[in-house]
């Protein structure tokens, strides 16, 4: 299946570089700039455009691996055909692309992705939806050359799974980035937390989470809680978020 | 060294069975209640006491491997004599102990602990605090004896480090948990984030978590956010959470 990967940033850039490596047929990268889609094209051993009027017309599949405004904007402006199209956002419902092609779909890879990160695609939950069930199949061929765990999975599903993805990966790193703002600030080595970190992430392989909980606030130690919050006071958004999150795990373990 | 432990739970149970694996020489176990101590001294193979007038007297180290509450207690009933006391307490100051001793610190293992996970305490960071450099010297032996990672730092660092491991562990699992609700809101399985959870949690081995940080607040994708707040509208504890959070990851990414 001849494809054309449209986008370059972080995931563009890790997807393409996964399906090439599983030899799939990446015919062409758009990017809108030269020395993006230049750089991108070259480390997957492919042509290039930067002009939607000259997307290569033997391709099979287009994967709209761009940010979610662009979604549509692009679609709008190529000879899509009835060519299988398909986009790669979380939040985007399938539907948006019906109009510029009979065949369409999603092609989502749950991880947090950057550019100069490599990342093991066989462990990447690839969700997939289609409008037709051969178009499915199609994807489903697709997304298991890079994985082993494809599900398939319709629009309303995969906004929660995002929504919940902020919560565990985006959410969870602004924490790590406190623990290693409250670390400098008394000298210490944010190395000292990795380990925590780890075993925290760790324990949820095995274990649910909710089962594990652990920490002063469902303990309902109120003298830490207190000290904890008092140490907080130069940083009274932290305060907040404290207290907050302190009171949803007493909510949660009454 | 002999060793007397007290406590019977979490720390106490992890920190006996690691100090056992290792020949330390855990005399005896003291706990409240018979059957607590009892399972604990019969996994360590040692005798154990539910009366503070019993300790075994013969001992050189007295770790209180007990609740913040419960150490200054302890330690005015028995028979400390000079011997060295230990805490294990993030949030305590070595001071607390003393009152009863001329020789007492802090050791304290900077890890999540449950009863019934084998942690490799070879990778626990174990922080040491003693009131002379001799009963440090004590203390660092016996620390390394467990641990890679033995640190010297005072009681302010202890209670900052303890804060901060709140927000990366205690907060973080409690992140898990909303996701976890989220997935069985839609009825997608949880194994779907773990691929997620285990890479956010690595990305920070070898990256400052400030620098990795993805997502639509760091984007500031108003269109994903304000989907995302609507989606949570059946939480407003939630949604209060993630205005906060994201308030924040794009105060600090401007």
């Amino acid at each position: 299946m001849r494809i054309v990967l449209f986008g370059t940033g972080n995931l563009a850039t890790r997807l393409g570089i996964a399906l090439r490596a599983k030899n799939a047929d990446i015919v062409q990268v758009y990017g809108r700039t030269c020395s993006g889609a230049s750089i991108l094209a070259e480390k997957l051993g492919c042509s290039f455009s930067t002009s939607l009027k000259e997307i290569d017309t033997s391709a099979e599949l287009l994967i709209l691996a761009v940010s979610d405004e662009a979604i549509a904007e692009i679609a709008s402006n190529i000879p899509v055909g009835n060519r299988l199209i398909v986009h790669t956002a979380g939040s985007i419902e399938m539907d948006v692309l019906a109009p510029y092609s009979d065949n369409y779909g999603v092609f989502y890879p749950l991880q947090t992705l950057s550019r100069d990160r490599e990342v093991d695609f066989s462990h990447v939950p690839v969700c997939i939806e289609a409008n037709h069930s051969f178009n499915l199949e199609k994807l489903n061929q697709l997304a298991s050359l890079l994985s082993d765990t494809v599900v398939r999975i319709d629009s309303d599903q995969r906004r929660q799974l995002h929504l919940a993805a902020v919560f565990v990966c985006n959410f969870v790193n602004h924490f790590y980035s406190i623990g290693e703002q409250l670390m400098l600030e008394q000298q210490l080595d944010f190395d000292l937390l990795k380990p925590i970190i780890q075993e925290t992430a760790a324990k949820v392989l095995q274990h649910s989470p909710q089962s594990v909980q652990t920490g002063p606030a469902v303990r309902d130690d109120k003298t830490v809680m207190n000290q904890h919050l008092k140490m907080l006071s130069d940083h009274p958004e932290w305060q907040n978020l404290y207290s907050l999150i302190s009171k949803n795990i007493k909510y949660l373990h009454p």
